[in-house]
């Protein structure tokens, strides 16, 4: 029996962070219109609207980039990017700030019909006022037209193996879909995705959609990075990477590689995953590689 | 540039234990004779013949399996199946014997022509006469001319990082190729097969010749004593193998789909991997998987 993808989830989605607070007027202005015009081309279903946060609490190890305070994600999805008709998938940290802010927030988001997805405190040490399932509370009691999705962490499962059951809880507090870290480990994705699929046939329920993040890494700095994120690289893509004449075609083949594994792993089992393809970095032909990374996935799941 | 296998190195092999030493003479010959015919019908180049320990002191969990003491590797390889003219490559434990008696055994192993695989100490807590790097010495000054193989595990890969580092020490004490455990884990081990690769072309060294090891697993049982043996059997392998209808089949499915890529993965980096098939397991079954296996491998490899 197949198990479609639920029409009201998108499926294809590009992920990009809003600019720096120190971005002037002009510039700011500039870069949201050649976002929307990159966007308007891309066969996705949403634009991904990340919200960084600093990190630091989660690890000891030096930040490879300085972390830098960035417009709200919210008014730059809804404000900047008014121009384009994708619908808006915008991410939300919960940990600083209170339960009237946070409120006000929501009520903001579902005025302006973007999906949201909350991201609590990074580590168990931050500064937490308001946790996760706080903010979920809230939400499912005043604003429960908000569409809400969560974040999958295939890492987490590896080390705690209770990722699925995370999942399952998050979907009992009204998430509807969820979208991965950047994924570069395929054994530890297809684990998770096993142990969500068996669960769901067990329980009798439908799998929770999962969008699955592609993120081309352009240089041995922002694999660094990766790290520091959390994001287990396997050694193998480590050497294909750093011995790679083209670090940047190197980790989209290896990406795209993995998203091809994971959807014949999906389909022989007969369920749909999504994917969600990263567009962080700034550099010309890092965005170029996103965009041709958007195509690639989209002739993966038959959209082209 | 392509590197070939070498030529004395066999490439394709399948693995037996020798029977337990409580078997009659009337049964151990009738066994012998069968496992003759099935291996004269396999297009593999040598017979490995397990030495099987204890192994209880490297974990406090219980033993799936009794561990039962089974005849001399050497005697049966040698004598009980002398009649089958394909190489043999035996392997022995090193730990519980002094210089003296290892030395006879490489004389009588050398007289014998059998190839040979030293296996060291289970764990560093069991009692050790005899280390792996005595008895490669050992080796080295009194039987140069008996061919040397070597244990390469992935699993230790993953936990210490230097497998790749041990294996070029093994080659320099004069291992010529390498066998694997039971592999379950593609990235595991396409992570060693990576660092080998690199440091053999870092190091303008020939990349050592690895033979996979692929063993059917038949029953729960079965994938809880690979566990215990310290065999890595990712999430999503284990709920196939507990989900599926035959776990016999999904097993060897699993198995050839991880050669596959292992293979591909090879062949684009240039250089070929060896496989190993395991039939450790006396039921009919697991017999004939394991003689289904070698044929399968053999077509990917270009043989048949």
């Amino acid at each position: 029996m197949r198990q479609p993808w639920p029409v009201d989830v998108p499926r294809l989605t590009y992920g990009i962070t809003p600019p720096k607070l120190s971005f002037d007027a002009q510039r700011r202005a500039t870069l949201a219109e050649q976002q929307m015009a990159r966007i308007r081309g891309l066969p996705v279903d949403a634009l991904v609207v990340y919200d960084l946060q600093d990190e630091s609490s989660r690890t000891d190890a030096v930040r490879p980039f300085p972390f830098l305070q960035t417009v709200d994600p919210l008014e730059y999805a809804t404000e900047d990017l008014a121009g384009l008709a994708a619908d808006k998938v915008v991410y939300r940290s919960v940990a600083k700030q209170g339960e009237a802010e946070m409120l006000a927030w929501m009520q903001r988001a579902q005025q302006r019909h973007v999906s949201t997805i909350f991201v609590g405190a990074p580590s168990r040490d931050a500064t937490v006022q308001l946790r996760l399932s706080d903010a979920y509370r809230l939400r499912q009691a005043n604003c429960p037209e908000l569409q809400l999705g969560g974040v999958a962490i295939a890492e987490r499962h590896r080390t705690r193996g209770e990722e699925d059951a995370r999942i399952a809880d998050k979907q009992g507090a009204g998430c509807s879909f969820f979208i991965s870290q950047a994924v570069y480990d395929v054994t530890a994705t297809k684990d998770l995705l096993s142990d969500l699929w068996f669960r769901s046939v067990r329980d009798g329920n439908p799998m929770p959609p999962v969008l699955v993040t592609l993120s081309p890494c352009g240089s041995l700095k922002t694999l660094e990075f990766l790290d520091w994120l959390g994001v287990v690289v396997p050694r193998w893509v480590q050497n294909e990477l750093r011995e790679a004449g083209d670090i940047l075609q190197a980790s989209m083949d290896t990406a795209l590689a993995a998203f091809e594994e994971l959807h014949a792993f999906a389909t022989a089992k007969g369920f749909e995953i999504g994917c969600n393809v990263e567009s962080v970095a700034l550099r010309r032909a890092e965005i170029d590689a996103s965009v041709e990374m958007v195509h690639r996935v989209a002739q993966v799941i038959g959209r082209s």
